[in-house]
């Protein structure tokens, strides 16, 4: 029937199959090139796609929670403060921070601040010689109350509504006030996942033990899996010197780096540990060189009015930065890579070689 | 002899090179159509994949690290506080964020805070006539002592054990107290790396000099490079009324985009910022709109005796996001995707075409 | 004329194409094993390319804020401080968190420390006999003072000069302090952009209202969106016990998972929550366990001198861990990943089978 027809015709049909009409050429020069165009591309792709670039895996980014715990006492000596130990409720400020922690190294204290009018600091803008230099309100920085007054026996300025005594910050240390913190150690205790492979592991490596974690230090060469780091090596490794660095404050990147080919065992994907100085030391191109900070410690007198001590506070800001990807055999980008390069094998062979063949030995 | 065949055999194969038995067709039709087919792809390559999406670059994600300062006085002269001068120590909580900060704006203060018992505010849940309406024991919000109290002549409330007196803070300030704040203004230090291109940059670009960075302030159009913001001008940029903003409060988003095309001189590198409100304003579909958070300062007695100040601090927290993606011009992503399109090329013409080939020239 | 022919020449040529002659093979086991291939082709690039893996998609990772709000009140009652309640100004330290918030559930509590000199604590390297037992001078810890001083009637220590009296550390109480804290709730506040879609969301969905948010708990089955969590539930969801956690302190860690698929509509685009416990709880493989930090709160006395309390705070930090990747459409992945298979299916017939073409049929 018609219908038995358009069926077997159907049939037949599926089952048929084009293919090329092929010629064996027979010429050295002509397959030589070809097979060494062929092995340069084989080449790429072994050598280059698979174990240079690792093109054959899926990636995925590293999410991470780090803490810190610094350990370490300060002494220092000093007119204002007299003899006073710092310890790490006094230099770490804030308490505990998310993935940064920042140790004190020198201040300017101002203490007994209440809020009441005193003269300002004598400048360009603020000496006085009467109340008509002086203008009533605020300024970028001050409220004026329009008054000139005694700032010494010799010089007068514009009185400002102010936490009183003003801090004068002109005159930083020239040596870093708490010296010992070069010697502060840090436990850093980083927890990371790459959600997409369901990887988890810290950087408290599992064949570690509690004995060796409480005595060991962080060294490049010889302990280098211990957690815990001496901020003058650190200091050291990213090529800065820690007491001239204490003066001003600045900013210590430590990077952890969990790049990973989670094709090998777990025990090879491990934390690598690098430092480098995050703040612009350059004097020309700069503003606010350093790092520093104003807080104020509030107390209250007797008769209930608000002092604080203010204290501009220099000093080093480590940021733990980890970062990483992680990558795992995945078909897709194997096939895409593979497919790319097997475009270029077979494309070899049809379309630059197809002239010549057509002019000279057909 | 036998192996001498053998081995010229294999000589002669490794040599031999199949290729396909062209035919030119002379067709004004089908060699247009095709020619344009090819155009297209061609067309596709260059201009869509190589300058719009740059697939030919393999890509980084940028690692950051801000640091932030905010300069500023403002002043207020309430019936609770009196004449009161807010510098940074007293807006800025907690004196350093990692890459946040907050600006106080409006606050509800309660002094004198003890450990001690004192009626509940009067509402539906509190009001009682006698003890036996009070529950002992705690609630999800206060701890009951199971005695009913005079709150006011008038009213009587069960009694609580908690920080008394109690804070009252449905009397939020219909003005923002600390009005002078949108004219503080904040330095933002960003340095930011490329790990896999070894890149390092900061946001403040080596051709700008200290000088101007003394007296700069951002904008879009005069100043794009500065980094010191106006709080006023970021929070319009945003779209929003910086002192509507400032009464309950909410969080700013300052967002330094760093995408790069690293196969171009570093100096065209840099950062772009934009300003966008991260909390939710619209009322219907909120909780506790705005931002704000609770913090006291505690003192003491001369009797030893604990007392703090609770603030219940409304102001305007800046979150610095950075962001962005760097590309460099990679062999991978290269074969790849020109590999892709000359499959489409190649197929054009293998494919496709055969079926019209066979049927009409052959 | 000679260019006029060369023109037509040129002419001819550009619609010239080149197409190779067909042979259709008409072989059942042949075709049948060539379809299956083509068919195992089609159906890895429909059924994992496209569906499974998406990878006609572009990516964006996700950029995030957060802000926390914790609720509730504790009561605890011991020998040291007496009866007092806890609020979160007190237990939330610091204030506010940028993305992550600190629950203090136990502490040792060291009052009235001043600076000045006072026997070590007995152990084995501070126990003296005499004077000549105590080196003068700082070491890792303490700085001693060359005296060896009564710390009890039977037993002699070092002197050291410190906040004083010392903390006791050792004793950390069995229970945890704030028993409460398990019933706490949180309110996370998440806003979330994919910038390279330019879309935004919040966790706080658009189709929830005011009314329900002020009352919800999040529950996975009952109450998946709403953004209020209670602690205890959160501690359990990771497969911890709350108030053995509670004792030494510890890191929970909050994720919010935010891949979408931005070729569906905005609102299939949500937060998925999960817990999961980040510090190590092993006793063997650690140092420090828990999580605790010190801080001090800072009082002057009448005269002027500082003296403050030591707090090392125990507790459960949450971070809260925000990823995703969005994926939507874009020409260039899909071309990459469909020319790609094409590559295959075009050298399944032209590479593989010739040798078998040109054998058996030709």
């Amino acid at each position: 029937t018609a219908l038995g027809t358009r069926k077997s015709h159907c049939h037949r049909c599926f089952f048929e199959y084009e293919t090329e009409r092929m010629i064996v050429v027979k010429s050295k020069v002509v397959g030589s090139v070809f097979r060494l165009i062929q092995f340069l591309i084989l080449f790429y792709v072994i050598g280059y796609v698979c174990v240079v670039q690792k093109s054959y895996q899926e990636t995925d980014s590293v999410i991470s929670s780090v803490t810190t715990k610094v350990k370490g006492t300060g002494f220092t000596n000093t007119s204002d403060l007299g003899a006073r130990v710092w310890d790490v409720a006094d230099y770490n400020i804030p308490p505990q921070g998310e993935s940064s922690f920042f140790v004190l190294t020198n201040m300017i204290v101002t203490p007994n601040q209440t809020q009441s009018t005193c003269p300002e600091l004598p400048n360009q803008s603020t000496i006085c010689m009467s109340d008509s230099d002086c203008l009533e309100g605020s300024n970028d920085v001050r409220i004026q109350t329009g008054l000139c007054m005694n700032y010494s026996e010799t010089v007068k300025t514009c009185q400002v509504l102010s936490w009183c005594p003003l801090e004068i910050d002109i005159n930083l240390p020239e040596h870093a006030l708490l010296v010992a913190a070069e010697d502060f150690t840090v436990l850093i205790k980083n927890s990371v996942t790459y959600p997409k492979f369901n990887f988890h592991k810290r950087n408290i490596l599992p064949d570690v033990n509690s004995s060796y974690l409480k005595q060991c230090e962080f060294n490049r060469k010889t302990d280098p899996d211990c957690p815990i780091f001496r901020l003058k090596d650190m200091v050291s490794e990213a090529e800065e010197d820690f007491q001239t660095m204490a003066i001003r404050g600045g900013v210590l990147g430590i990077m952890i780096d969990w790049n990973c080919d989670l094709d090998w065992p777990e025990h090879y994907c491990g934390p690598k540990y690098s430092f480098r100085r995050l703040d612009n030391k350059i004097p020309e191109n700069n503003v606010a060189p350093g790092y520093n900070f104003r807080f104020a410690k509030y107390y209250k007198t007797t008769d209930g009015r608000e002092t604080r001590t203010l204290i501009k506070a220099y000093g080093i800001r480590f940021d733990v930065i980890v970062f990483g990807t992680a990558g795992k055999f995945n078909m897709v980008p194997t096939i895409v890579n593979v497919g790319a390069a097997l475009t270029f094998l077979s494309l070899v062979s049809s379309v630059k070689w197809s002239h010549l063949q057509n002019t000279h030995y057909l």
